[in-house]
């Protein structure tokens, strides 16, 4: 089992990869770092076409399994429609995992007909309590772990789970995928609560949303203070949103930016 | 002359609402300030129904020949669907002024054939330099002056103005007017590079919004640091999404958070 590691968006420093590399090693799987998780141009890891080819390169290898993404931050978008052109069949035997910014990716590769898969990145490593989210997702792309997963997975129900702002801002773009009778699930971190608010007013106002199953709440963290107070929690614009858009509120959901973030597989 | 002001976003202070009585009365013009501009309640000029039924009370009145957003912030989206349903004859005979977050509601009065108007608002008169604000935005509502209006406006061509964000989260909504053949405009304020780019990624990538006639970009300013720098300027930013997405790049326009802010009627 050989698991690829691509940064579409910012670097990593090498000790994030080398605790990954370790826990990889333990699960008994081979993890090959790409050189490109540690470039640097300006907010990215390397210009679009070095982050392009070096996910188009990993993509293409027939010998690994599994594309990891290295983190978040912002850029995958960048390249993610020219990410799945032309797909190589060996594109599509293989899954994909990340969160956060690396949604967009998620969102063009569930679109194209790959396995994309909501979960811990490499990243994640130097949290506190940082080895539990990496050994959940390799638990998943190693062992296909259902320990891995988010909880209230419906048996037989797609799902899908997005950073609330990354999914408002690939609503619309060619990257949007089919979320028709989908439980969805979003999550949020360092956004003020009228941000959540406004994201939720626009995510929830698209006609494509409303055709999900239900919509669940991931955790929504770091909030910064409002200059005044908003007036509402997370949790109560979240529900407010659902009632005014008739969509079915499916309650809390175990996903967030944070180490207990759990595992959400893209429906095929 | 009669000229109303309500707050569909956040409340103003009552030193803000004089300087503008004083400007309006020395054009000649009634300045009728609505008590729910002084409402609070959470981060709004209190809750929807009250914003709401301040907004209709306004529009509907047949002795008021103009309605001025008191002030942007957030909030008017909250409203702004349920502002122009079932629209009374006297709402279609006066224009509507605002911009920032008043631009939720512009865009579902241009939609439903009312005259929006881009331009400053009663707060933009504590700026320094506000009160060349508050004339130039009286000088096109109480005397149509030419010298109001952003210079590079076309002749017989439509032009809209919005805040990049709000453009952003009111796409796809029940919000959205027709782009078609529009010289559209965009300008942001305290906002990073990165969420810059997200957002031109965003409104650039809509099928919708390649159909407008060219995009022109306004003032983008107070842009906090990045945590890195980000690599590139707002106005290369702007220029690479316009190449991207085929739009046609109109250059610099004349509108920003600031008092320089010029004035842009929607198409009726």
């Amino acid at each position: 089992m050989k698991i690829a590691v691509v940064a579409p968006s910012c670097p990593i420093d090498p000790t994030a990869a080398d605790k990954a590399r370790e826990r990889a090693a333990a699960m008994g799987a081979e993890l090959f770092v790409h050189d490109q998780c540690f470039a640097s141009d300006g907010h990215f890891a390397g210009p679009d076409e070095q982050r392009l080819a070096a996910l188009r390169d990993v993509m293409a290898d027939e010998t690994i399994h599994a594309v990891w993404m290295a983190r978040g931050g912002y850029g995958s978008n960048r390249i993610a429609e020219r990410a799945v052109e032309d797909l190589p069949s060996a594109a599509r035997q293989k899954l994909y995992m990340g969160y956060s910014d690396a949604g967009f990716l998620l969102a063009a590769l569930c679109k194209s007909g790959c396995q994309a898969v909501h979960g811990p990145m490499v990243q994640d490593g130097v949290r506190d309590d940082g080895e539990a989210a990496l050994e959940r997702a390799l638990a998943w792309m190693v062992r296909r772990h259902p320990a891995a997963l988010e909880p209230g997975l419906r048996e037989g129900k797609p799902a899908m789970a997005f950073n609330l702002t990354v999914l408002s801002h690939l609503l619309g773009t060619a990257l949007e995928p089919d979320f028709t009778g989908v439980d969805l699930m979003v999550e949020e971190v360092a956004e003020h609560d009228y941000r959540i608010d406004r994201a939720m007013f626009h995510v929830t106002g698209q006609a494509s949303v409303r055709k999900v199953a239900r919509l669940r709440r991931g955790r929504m963290s770091d909030i910064p203070e409002n200059d005044r107070p908003f007036g509402s929690e997370p949790a109560a614009i979240f529900s407010d949103w659902c009632r005014r858009s008739g969509i079915v509120d499916g309650g809390s959901a175990e996903i967030g930016h944070d180490a207990d973030n759990r595992v959400v597989p893209f429906p095929l």
